[in-house]
This record gives structure tokens, sequence and C-alpha cells, in this order.
């Protein structure tokens, strides 16, 4: 591979420009270090295909202790993130704090929920069981065939797709700078639309450079792995031992345009006959072909999960069990119109829980297995990588949060089971 | 509206470059005649849904033998127009030849078939009713529920995308320059991408002229509307003497790349529970996001049947109502990969039978009202206009195709309830 140009050293090269490496690029040249962003299309991968649900109670599941305890501490930093993200960008990420409903179509989805509102209570997580009457007082769209829900007042949901472009142009306003500029070694950061194809380390097994396919070598005192399941393994070839192993999982979200006769108001998630289903309204949709003004609502439908290489693939399968999943819980999107289908690969590690900080291989972090996680972690992930990015405990949050992250150490794959 | 330019006159200008409109536009030009094709969206309309099937038999119901006998006629065309067209065009137009099966998903839907069969037989149309199993022994991806079949061996298909785009080419060599040059007045045919606003007429009454969306007046010795249902109205609306009634229909239809796992050979119609569907397979998609290669098949899905405005909204009922009955059909189809949602109204006229040929203003000639049944039509169709354009009986088939014609003369709304 020629390496055609040498742009200045960085501080930091994030590989993956999804919401969590642009979120770690952020974070950083926010505290001042210079970040370069490499991604042939940022944003494109599991990013695109997320609703946006911030809804730490409901991810986890038995045996996830962990993993809701960091999904909480995740959720309880999205306000001020947002808000900051807002200031820096000059764009709005507004927060849908409509709450969520939690919806059980028939008895056994019922016993289903149930079982989760008693694990979440013996965890000490907010929800409370209500009858499907009360549910469909609160929410009139809500279908006649409900066994029962449960209310979470404090889930919150964000747009991803406006999330991502806020970031962008914080990076944007962090570099004082047109996006695509040169590299000119100023504060701040910048995105280069290019794919990483190797990481370069010095003698002494340092991780000092990224080389993309353009040729292109980027110095950087540090490297953040911020990819999908596919980059990482093969990003991470020469490196046995850094093991940070994410599979894709793919999954398909719908988007919808609700038009003027559907105006849902909450998050629905459910589980019909035994399978889980969510709908998610936002006012003003970002996603293609949904219509704007007032009178039209974006829903995301979602999501399937399917151990298949990450193809791209919607199968008609997947589309169609979503399609009747959703309507039995929400009857009225049979007349919303579908606007985009959207199949993704989530990056996903053996026990749901994201590798995040150094790995064994001096200078190359990881901010990698977000799972169906990426965008409720993204700032909790961003602030745990500059924390360690620049050596200081996370000064945030040092207490919960740092609890929370402790059980994403990257080294914990790779202390079993590593190549010999 | 200001004439900005005036480009010598045409022979005949056609409004509307659809798979019928340019038909005749290139059934002219191949006569001779200079033609110009109005369209700011060549192929856009209903045949951009259109999914391909030349069914003659299939497409008529009780008591519409009138539309049987032009099905017949057009379908028994079809083989020669494909060849003639490919010859000028330089493009392959394939036919696929396997025949279709009408499958039956329940008793009910069985009864429907048989009585559709009765009526077939009546007319002496060729179909045949076969077991379900005989019916899985010839086509092997047809689901495990089928109360019954029958098999129409001499049904043909065609792509209409890949039709569309030959007749394009066609008239690019009729006319022996560059598609888009400027007109010259040489003989052939042209397609300006523009919308046409307004029929021009001489003192005398004679339609003269069509006056585009930029301002452009085309001259024309005839004017033949070949429009959707909304240009067909809003073009009328200075001429009460002509009726042409034709409303939108709305459409779905969806585009499916089968994938290497789903090699489908037949065309398949059926009934799934009252509710009418179709699977067409194709070998070479031309549809978007479709692979290539001999392992990746196009299947079209379709259609639903709206009277809804053309919105071209996809609304999301209709597309899970087109998932369930196909995969009832032919479950397979769950793996294949939905790669397009196409929405689009078709021109319905109140009795199902096309507007075609001279109306009541002299110099305007109608092509409209095609319905579902546009692709299939097309041929005749444009036979039919070109033997009135230059008033000469059609030379090909004047026996039952020009008793089939008699039905579709435009006058036949203008004569009763007509504006006073």
């Amino acid at each position: 591979m020629p390496t055609s140009a040498r742009p200045p050293a960085r501080d930091v090269v994030v590989v993956g420009g999804g919401i969590v490496g642009l979120a770690v690029a952020w974070r950083a040249a926010a505290a001042g270090l210079t970040v370069t962003v490499l991604d042939p299309a940022p944003g494109d991968g599991a990013s695109r295909a997320a609703a946006g649900m911030l809804a730490a109670v409901n991810e986890a599941d038995f045996g996830e202790r962990d993993l809701a305890r960091l999904n909480l501490a995740a959720a309880a930093r999205w306000p001020s993130f947002a808000a900051g993200l807002a200031a820096a960008s000059g764009r709005d990420v507004p927060l849908l704090r409509a709450g969520s409903l939690a919806v059980a179509y028939d008895a056994d989805d019922l016993a289903l929920l149930r079982r989760a509102l008693a694990l979440h209570r013996a965890w000490g997580l907010a929800s409370e069981e209500i009858s499907a009457a009360d549910a469909r007082r609160r929410e009139p769209y809500l279908g006649p065939r409900l066994a029962g829900a449960a209310v979470v007042e404090g889930d919150l949901a964000v747009d991803p797709r406006g999330a991502h472009a806020a970031l962008v142009a914080a990076l944007d306003v962090a570099r004082g700078a047109p996006l695509g500029a040169p590299l000119d070694g100023a504060a701040g950061g910048t995105v280069v639309r290019q794919g990483a194809v190797r990481l370069e380390r010095s003698p002494t097994g340092r991780v000092v450079a990224v080389h993309d396919d353009a040729g292109t070598r980027h110095a950087a005192g540090a490297v953040v792995l911020a990819t999908g399941a596919t980059a990482t393994g093969a990003l991470l070839d020469g490196l046995p031992q850094v093991r940070l192993p994410v599979r894709p999982v793919k999954g398909i979200t719908l988007r919808l345009d609700a038009g003027p006769g559907l105006a849902l108001e909450h998050v629905v998630r459910g589980t019909v006959q035994g399978r889980p289903v969510y709908v998610v309204p936002r006012a003003a949709g970002t996603g293609a072909g949904a219509g704007s003004g007032p009178n039209h609502r974006e829903i995301v439908v979602g999501a399937t999960t399917e151990e298949r290489p990450d193809d791209r693939r919607a199968e008609a399968g997947g589309v169609f069990a979503l399609l009747r999943d959703a309507r039995a819980l929400v009857p009225g999107i049979d007349e919303a119109a579908l606007v985009e289908v959207t199949p993704r690969a989530r990056p996903v590690t053996p026990d749901n829980l994201p590798l995040v900080g150094p790995t064994a291989a001096p200078g190359l972090l990881a901010a990698v297995g977000h799972g169906r996680n990426g965008v409720l972690l993204a700032p909790l992930t961003a602030d745990a990588v500059l924390a360690a990015l620049t050596d200081l405990t996370d000064p945030t949050d040092p207490g919960p949060a740092a609890a929370a992250l402790a059980a994403t150490d990257p080294l914990r794959f790779a202390t079993r089971g590593a190549p010999a």
C-alpha cells in the first residue's frame, strides 16, 4: 500500500464515524485534542438503522445486571450530552420525553412483561404495571387487543440521525474550519471519508498510525477503534494479542411517514406472541422521504435480530414480521407511508457489553461492540475513552459510571481463550 | 404562459412518455412521422410499478368480455412487437415464456378460481385446472398450503422497465440523432423532458399545439394524449366536449432480489382468502438494487388496488398485505431482499376499457385509461393510434383486433352525460 500523503500527526485518530466514534471525536476535540475520524460513509452503519430509544430499563435481560447498570449510567448522561451538543453544534438535539409504554399482546406476552418488571424492581429500576385500558387512555393509538402494559415515565428517545448530524457539525465548529478542508494541525476534529485498511505499529509494538484506502498514513498519538463488526476484525488481523470479539447481528428497521392521521405520542415497546417490537414516533423526521411540517411524524419500527453476515439485505420475511407485529400494537401504522427499509449489522460481543478502553496493544483503544445500545451508550463511552486518552478519571461522574464501565474492559476476552 | 421557443411543427406530439405513449411514438416514428414526446419523467408513472404480466386470460372478469377480447388481441401482438423493438433498439426485449400458474389458497379461493375457469372456457380461452400436487411438481417453490391451481401455458411476461428503455432507444434510433438533441424537423422521434400544461386550439377548434411547463409551444399535426389519470383531466379543462373519464386507482408493487436461493420459474397468480396477488420472476432484473448475474432473479410482487388520490404514498398496510399474501403462495420470498416499494396510480375508466382513438376535438387523439393493462395493451393501442393518425385501417390484423378496439372508442363517454 503506497503512502501517498503524510498529513500531520493527530493526537487521536478515530476509526469509524458512527455515533460512538463521532461522540468520542467530539469530546476529544472539545478537550483540546487534535482528532481525525476515518470513515468512508460516516453514520451509514448501525447508527443509520437505530431508532434512538434511550431506554435503560427495557434493554437489559436476565443475567445482564452489568448491562442494566451501564445503560442507566448512560441514560442519565444523555440530557447534558444533548444540551452540550446542541450548544456546540448550533443545532437542535431534542429528546422525546413522553416516556415509553411496554405493552403485552397476549397473556403469554403479559407473563413475559411481568417477569421483566419483577427483574427491574429487584434492580431498583422504575417501571409500573398498568391496565390495558389505562395504557389506551395514555396512548389512544394502541390497538384493541392488549393483555397488559407498563409505563416507564423516565424513558427518553432521540433522533439518531439528527444527533449524528449535530456531532459532525460540532466537530466542524471545534476545528474552526470548513468540514473536509485539508488537515492543518489546528486543534479540533476533521472527518476524512476514507476507510481504514491497516494499523501501523512501531518497533516497540505501539500502534502509531492508521493507513487509509487512499494510501494515506494518519499518524496518531492514540488510535480509537469505533468500528462495526466486520471492520473491527479486519483491522486486528495483524495484532493477535488484541482480542475484540465482535460479531454482526443484523437488524432491520423501517421508517414510516405517519402523515396527518397518526399522532402517536409515546414510544411503544412490546412483545407480540413472544416477538419483541418497538414503534418510536418523533415530530421532525430526518428519514428519507418523510414529510415535514407539524402534520408529519416520523415513526421508526424495529427491529429484527438475525445472526447473519452484514449483507445489508432487507429480507422480505423480516420486513413482514416487523409490520405484522407493529400493526398488532399500533394498527394505525397501516395508513402510514413506508419510506425507508434499513438493514444494518449491529456489532455485538459475547456478553452483550461493549468493549471500551485501552487494549492490549499500546496506543490502541477500543470503543466497539455496543450492539443494540450504541446511541444510548455513546455519551458514556465517549467520556470513558476521553478519560483513558487523557489519563484522567471521568470528571463528570466517577462513581456509578466508573463501576458500570469496569464491566466493559476490552481485556476481558483477551485474557481467556486468546490465540497462543 | 409565455411561449419562449417555437420548435418546428411535428406530425405528432405525444403527451406522456409511459409505455403506451412511447409505443405510440415509436410506431409513428417508424412509419415516417415526426414525433415529440412530452414527459417530465418518462416511465415514472404507472409503467414504473407494472410487473409486466401479459396475461390476457386472467385479467378479465365477469362482464368484461370486451376487455378479454382486447387483452387477447394485444397478447397476440406482443411477440412480434418485442422482436421488432429489439431489432429497432439493439436491446434485448425478452419474453418470459414459462407460463403462469393460477393458484388458490383455500377452498373459497378454489371456488373463485373454478368460476373464473368456467368463464374462460365459455369465452374459448385456454386454461386447465390441475391439482395442487401437480402445481407443486411444476413449480417447487409453491407453498405447502394450496387448495388447487390452474395452468395457463401461453401466458407471457415482459420486463416493463426493460421494454420502456428499449422504446426510448428505438425512438432515438428512429430519429438518427442523440436523444435530447435540439428538434430539427428530421424524421423520427424525440423525448422532451417537460410537462404539458395546455392544449392550444385554432379558431376552428382544432387542437394544433401543446404548451409545456418551460413555456415552449409544440405545434403538432395531431396530439395524442397518453397521460395518467391526473394529467388527463387537467389538460382537458378547456375542452368540455372531450370527455375522457379516467380516475387514479393506486397500486403498490414490490421488487425483491431473490438471491441465489429462490429459483422461481413461473408467474404465480393467486387468490389468498379472496385477495388477489401475483409473484412475477425474471432472470435479469432492472429493478433498483437487484443483484445481477445468474444467481439473482428479480421478483415483482403486486398489487394493491386502492381508490385513493395519486399521492405516491406506499401505505404500510398495503405493503404488509402484499407480503402476507405473496408469502402464503411462495414462502421462499421471506429470504428475498426487499429492494423497492413502488406506489403509482393506474389510470382507470368506468368500464375498465381504455380510451383509444380520435376524440370529439379535431386533432386530438386519446390513448389513455389502460388501467392495470397498460403494458399488455401498448402494442395494440400503438397500432390503433397509428392507423387513426394515418387514416389507414390497421394493416397487421384488421379482423379480431379491429373488433376488439371498437370497444375502446373515446366517444363512448362523451355521448352520455357530457356537460351541456
